[in-house]
């Protein structure tokens, strides 16, 4: 061997046996890490299901290829409404859901997702960053070993769709009216008859008259259900859902577990998903509700009594709620007391300005 | 050497040699790299300033302390409103600021700010994320050697502080009123008298007189104006900003020699200031405007004749600007279809729910 290939080789060799020191503190700093994520919404609700995707690719983007996160559709691991506990027994890394959804387990599970006559999508957002929302949330969640991002916003919905035009509260008595969670609870105190079929039976049950009516989301995601011909009286707002917002629920020890670097990575990949989702319904709602009203569809906002009279049964189920669970009160609290005050401002400056803009625009529009 | 020796040197020496093909590879896609950004903000506007921080601080968690962005303060390498030459010359990285700064060099770098009468802040993200929005700022900012995103939003600002109560459009006439940029022309339109004096005199110059009024951002940072005693009347909505967005503005070779990672660290980071800045906002503004009128200040919405006639010289405004100027018309017209159909879509389902918590609220209240 050649003097200057052996002082070459022992040159290479020390510097293979420092490596060891180094090269684990980069793995340790940017391992490859694979997580498995189960979506609770169907992928061809794209906004809702891309929130997911985006979610994914942002991290993978931030990681260079490092942590990868796989979506699965609901039922391809796990059925959508036993996400929460896949992700508790670490059956999934996590799940893309609406908190809503556990409703059923704790009903403080609806808050975080949005309450009937609570805040509106921008204020949620103030609350989960800013007002202590997001620690509220995952001081609740601890017990079921998870820990939740927020990452969208469908904003305020629409009302949803009903075969025949309503006139007042009392017409409201015996509708059969296809809803989620909370809403099926305040619809009942109204006289209305909760309706739990499954969405690909909805458009069948209009059109024999086994439903009355059925609330979903907004135009965008409304449109794909084509029941402009079997419920053509869409109303308008959806006061039991002005806010709904998704979240990211990962097992808090798999969140724990992940280097710093990529815990930042999730949450700023979160905050991008939470702007991008909203911004999605945003700007395809005005053309879907437009295509919608151009193919017969009549809008129409609900009658006073039946607004007020949602808003009494709201509180009341709140004063139930809170009486007997102290979970629910504890966030119902800062939620509400949050909300009084947002309201407080946005009367002042934004509500005041759009309320001109949109009078400006009507009375340039005839 | 005994032979175990030698073979576990020449193993190592192997993995020596295959390590330089590797080692590069890292340090590629995970360079250390330091940036300079100037801000166009004083310190002690902690929501203004902390945008460009909080960003700044999302990016060296995600980078694992790999990339860090030195924020400087106006003066201490340029002046506020030179950032935008300092990044187009390389002189500082990136700067912090709102495009409408510069909107003596072309008009249309007002537009992305947030325009007299246009769109509301969260209209505005989804005409930046996915009304093409950053696309055509990016477009415009390409000559400026500048790329461009969003990292903040003050949200609807008041309309100002006024030394006394003004009744109508009339009592505009001669009205000295510090205000920045395109604000000035409008006001000039209803017959004020636009000033330009440092922030630093105007309480002086409103207890002398020399001003008549000032306006500002929102209750946060106007507290701290501490103008309650020398003009007591305090305006809304500013109509002039109904949105003012802030933007990190970034050399754009320097941008596009960035490794991808840390493109995608960037633009996660930018978002998730957007929204820290925007949440931060609305937490906070409810308890200043509360200390505000607690203190004697009295709140007064503008006078109809007033927001009529600023709506019609906005209109004006772009009707001249756009006829002498195809940048300013090309990236208006988009900003405006946007705003057009936000609006047809806003008054359904978000305004209407407002309006209902807004009238329900009041009448709890008394």
């Amino acid at each position: 061997m050649p003097i200057q290939r052996r002082h070459l080789l022992k040159t290479l060799a020390a510097t293979a046996l420092a490596a060891p020191l180094a090269a684990p503190a980069i793995a340790q700093t940017a391992p490859q890490i694979t997580w498995r994520l189960s979506s609770s919404f169907p992928a061809n609700l794209d906004l809702l299901y891309g929130g997911a995707t985006s979610f994914a690719q942002y991290v993978k983007e931030a990681s260079d290829g490092r942590f990868q996160i796989q979506i699965y559709a609901p039922d391809e691991i796990v059925p959508a409404l036993s996400n929460l506990d896949a992700v508790q027994a670490g059956k999934v890394d996590a799940c893309h859901t609406t908190l809503a959804y556990f409703w059923g387990k704790d009903p403080t599970f609806a808050i975080p997702t949005g309450l009937p006559f609570g805040m509106n999508a921008r204020m949620t957002n103030a609350w989960f960053y800013e007002g202590g929302g997001n620690d509220l949330v995952n001081e609740f969640l601890a017990p079921y070993s998870a820990f939740a991002l927020p990452v969208g916003n469908t904003g305020a919905q629409m009302g949803g769709w009903f075969v025949n035009p309503i006139h007042s509260l009392a017409e409201m008595k015996g509708l059969r009216i296809r809803c989620g969670g909370l809403t099926g609870s305040l619809l009942e105190r109204l006289g209305a008859k909760p309706d739990n079929s499954p969405m690909a039976d909805i458009r069948g049950h209009l059109a024999n008259h086994e439903l009355d009516g059925v609330e979903f989301v907004s135009p965008y995601d409304d449109e794909k259900l084509d029941l402009a011909k079997v419920a053509g009286h869409y109303y308008y707002p959806g006061w039991w859902q002005p806010s709904s917002a998704q979240h990211i629920v990962m097992n808090l020890a798999k969140w724990q577990g992940l280097p710093k670097a990529y815990q930042a990575m999730v949450q700023n990949a979160a905050a991008q998903a939470n702007l991008a989702v909203q911004a999605r319904y945003d700007a395809r709602n005005p053309a879907a509700l437009r295509r919608i009203v151009t193919q017969g569809t009549k809008l129409h906002d609900f009658p006073a009594d039946i607004t007020d009279a949602a808003y009494k049964a709201a509180l009341e189920i709140y004063k139930n709620a809170s009486a007997s669970n102290p979970k629910f009160k504890k966030m119902l609290d800062a939620y509400m007391t949050f909300r009084d005050d947002q309201y407080l401002w946005w009367q002042v400056c934004e509500y005041t300005y759009d309320n001109f803009l949109i009078r400006q625009r009507a009375k340039e529009s005839g």
